[in-house]
């Protein structure tokens, strides 16, 4: 009843329905209400889009709190390059050219150490060399009279810009000097043209090369002494990552092929976790790129064989490929025999962890960055329980389908069929799909191994007790 | 004796060995003959390493003709800015910011279309949303008289620096508006600081906006006109060409396992042309971000569904994945008995070549950017041989290690043993597992055809008559 006595307290139109409910007649909304209204929802949008954008924002800085640290830097050197202006002395000392100062911290300025140096060193070089350049042209032009002067410089920027810009093409180049081509570019230009109009030339180069040193060197200051993130380390620390991560990912999956349970969603994220592997190639490469700019830090020298790093993951790719197929095969596991899958469970599981066990291991060392000698154990304990899968597949033909009629045989007992159960073929074949695939990942594991060892001693990895003592056996043996 | 003759002429010291023979001795070098050598040595390593640069140039240059004509490109639009400096009624109009117009085509000119126009719109937007921020908090800081001036100023430039750095970080600012956050933070700075200095703000700001514009336009009119290289085609050629080899690398694996041959050599570059499809994920979602700027252009509108693309690519990743599996499978295919492969060879060859068809007239479709009816037939196609498969592989039941004792049994009849063939489960898992995984693939390929549907709905395909006849018929009966 207080329904209704609400309703009569402000004056509506109804309607009453087919099915004898009321239905409430709004009155037609004159223009400038429908205008508020729509004014008002778009308002409304943009401040959920608004919000949306910052929880998101919010959410990153939370989890990944060293990216904050790194914007607060760059206003950091920001501040303090904008103080050339501030500061007359300082303003003074370098005259209208402290813009400069400050493009180079916006442009340089990169989220790691490697990337920074790589573009501090890049510019500075290229600066140089194209100053150089710039201003050996405008003297031969010089010389050559007013007529030819700017018809000289014109073909010159032409034939230099083209090529400078035809070497960032070259792999090699690319990889390392992509952005001292582009400065090269830009600063013999820019020198070349301004060569025409300013008069001291030199003093003009001079003043910007020492505020683009400046810049650089703040920006260097500030990207090493305040917690500074190293490509080298992130690179180090990926690569762990995804060695534990695959490790993860190998055992999840065997596990969930064998378990009875048709839920596969509750490991699903950790039985994925592969696709790291397969999605940070791009990744990789540019950190190792960086790396090689950085100087010696942490347990990583100057030149540190960041490549073989690339190694280590391309191997670990190959690997991963055959973890994707290996899924499909758990969304089939229904078309195997349930009692083969059984014979196979325990062998199966064996492989799968102890390849685990060898990358775990591994990322233990990489971490530690020391040798243990528990891998070559761990390698040939890996192969033995290959080497125990092999021979169950070669058993699970006793359970194959036998001609019906062998059965009622006196020839039973040497028959090959030692249990009761007698499994189609067709049921046999995807697990035995699913044991091969294992057996080929325990198998490329190897090239990790290789890759790791390749990596241990060009980075000479620490060598623990039991693996100097040996290879100091193994030195005494050769003596004798 | 001739030789002993002219050995005569020189003087020369010599040396009898203990088997009689002669050596002579050198006399040693001095300081200034060796330095010499050493030097001419390492201008000759110089020069080689210079030759063989210019080699790879040479090739680069040979077989992408395009990158040539863009570095050409390049030359011109910098001879053409570089006028704003030679000619004097240019120069006067612009002033001395005519450099802003060198620095905008420099570093703005990329490859392709969608790259160039994504940079200008970029700088052209972060220079005006950040030119506004400026002066209004220049205004702001004037007001609030000289002592506070530089504090408002120092503070707004660290947050608005930080806040923007931090915007960078954002997957979806990072894909669209990377650079334009970039500029945002260099221009904000710039004026906020040029503004403590220089009087006339406003007119700066003017001229340093119009010279952008006029180096921006520049570029985006060279790189339209002259020779156009667009992302979204390149996209669509590379997405077409992977199609491609992963059509030619899935045949070549299977013939490869199913021939006698030992020598695997001659058909390697083609079999792992898959590859191709596995490492170009990061460069196709490049494409695909610069593509979204692309004006209409060929057979492509202007918002042409190019995130499409990477749904191809990433289920043909998927497929590729298994390839990667069967290569492995190549290699052992000696482990295979030769029966079973025999056996195998004809229906696990028509899964693959009616797979790879699929794939060329995916290829082909999109080439064509026509959607063909004969897809539907080619699947169904090749789900009756992946069946075919599947029975043989059953079949292959009939191929097994019997009982010996049921051989000679008057049953004989009624077992499954077809032939006179008995071959170990052993020799059959490895032939079993080859043909899985190319059921595998064969089954994963259906993800590929879903993507290019879907892309050919969005895209707007045309569709051919005998497509358009099946779907007026569909229609029809839905009608009565």
């Amino acid at each position: 009843m207080n329904a209704i006595n609400a309703a009569a307290v402000a004056a509506e139109w109804s309607i009453r329905m087919a099915d004898g409910s009321f239905a409430i007649l709004a009155p037609e909304s004159s223009l400038v209400t429908r205008i508020s209204l729509s004014i008002k929802s778009f308002f409304k949008n943009l401040m959920l889009v608004f919000c949306r954008f910052l929880e998101k924002s919010w959410n990153i800085g939370m989890n990944e709190p060293r990216k904050v640290i790194h914007c607060i830097k760059v206003g950091i050197a920001l501040s303090v390059v904008s103080l050339f202006y501030y500061m007359k002395p300082l303003y003074e000392g370098v005259g209208g050219t402290a813009m400069w100062a400050v493009l180079t911290v916006v442009v340089v300025f990169e989220y790691t150490v490697g990337a920074t140096l790589y573009k501090c060193l890049n510019r500075a070089t290229g600066t140089f060399l194209a100053g150089f350049f710039a201003i050996g042209i405008h003297w031969i032009a010089n010389q050559s009279g007013k007529r030819f002067e700017p018809i000289i410089m014109g073909t010159s920027i032409f034939i230099l810009g083209s090529a400078a810009t035809f070497s960032r093409f070259i792999p090699a180049v690319k990889a390392r000097f992509d952005y001292g081509a582009m400065i090269f570019i830009l600063t013999f230009t820019l020198v070349s043209i301004s060569g025409y109009r300013v008069k001291n030339l030199l003093n003009m180069a001079h003043e910007r090369v020492s505020t683009i040193i400046i810049g650089a060197s703040l920006c260097v200051i500030t990207s090493i002494l305040i917690f500074p993130i190293w490509a080298g380390e992130e690179l180090h620390k990926l690569v762990i990552s995804n060695l534990e991560k695959q490790a993860d990912s190998l055992e999840c999956c065997v596990a969930e092929y064998f378990s009875d349970s048709e839920d596969t969603t509750t490991n699903t994220k950790k039985m994925l976790a592969f696709k790291c592997v397969l999605n940070s190639k791009a990744s990789e490469e540019t950190m190792a790129n960086f790396a090689r700019w950085e100087p010696a830090h942490g347990n990583f020298n100057f030149q540190h064989p960041w490549k073989y790093y690339l190694k280590i993951s391309a191997s670990m790719r190959s690997c991963a490929c055959c973890i994707e197929a290996l899924t499909s095969c758990i969304n089939q596991k229904n078309q195997a025999s349930e009692f083969v899958r059984k014979q196979l469970t325990n062998t199966c599981q064996q492989v799968s962890s102890s390849t685990a066990e060898i990358l775990k291991e591994l990322a233990i060392n990489m971490k530690t960055m020391r040798k243990s000698s528990r891998i070559d154990i761990l390698v040939q304990e890996k192969n033995s329980t290959i080497q125990e899968l092999e021979t169950q597949l070669k058993q699970a033909s006793g359970l194959l389908i036998v001609p019906k009629g062998a059965k009622n045989e006196k020839d039973e007992e040497k028959s090959v069929v030692r249990t009761s159960n007698v499994i189609p073929m067709v049921e046999i074949i995807p697990a035995a799909t699913f044991a091969s695939l294992v057996i080929e990942i325990a198998t490329r594991i190897e090239g990790v191994v290789d890759a790791v060892e390749e990596l241990s001693k060009m980075a000479k990895f620490k060598i623990e007790a039991a693996e100097k003592m040996k290879q100091s056996k193994s030195v005494i043996k050769i003596i004798n």
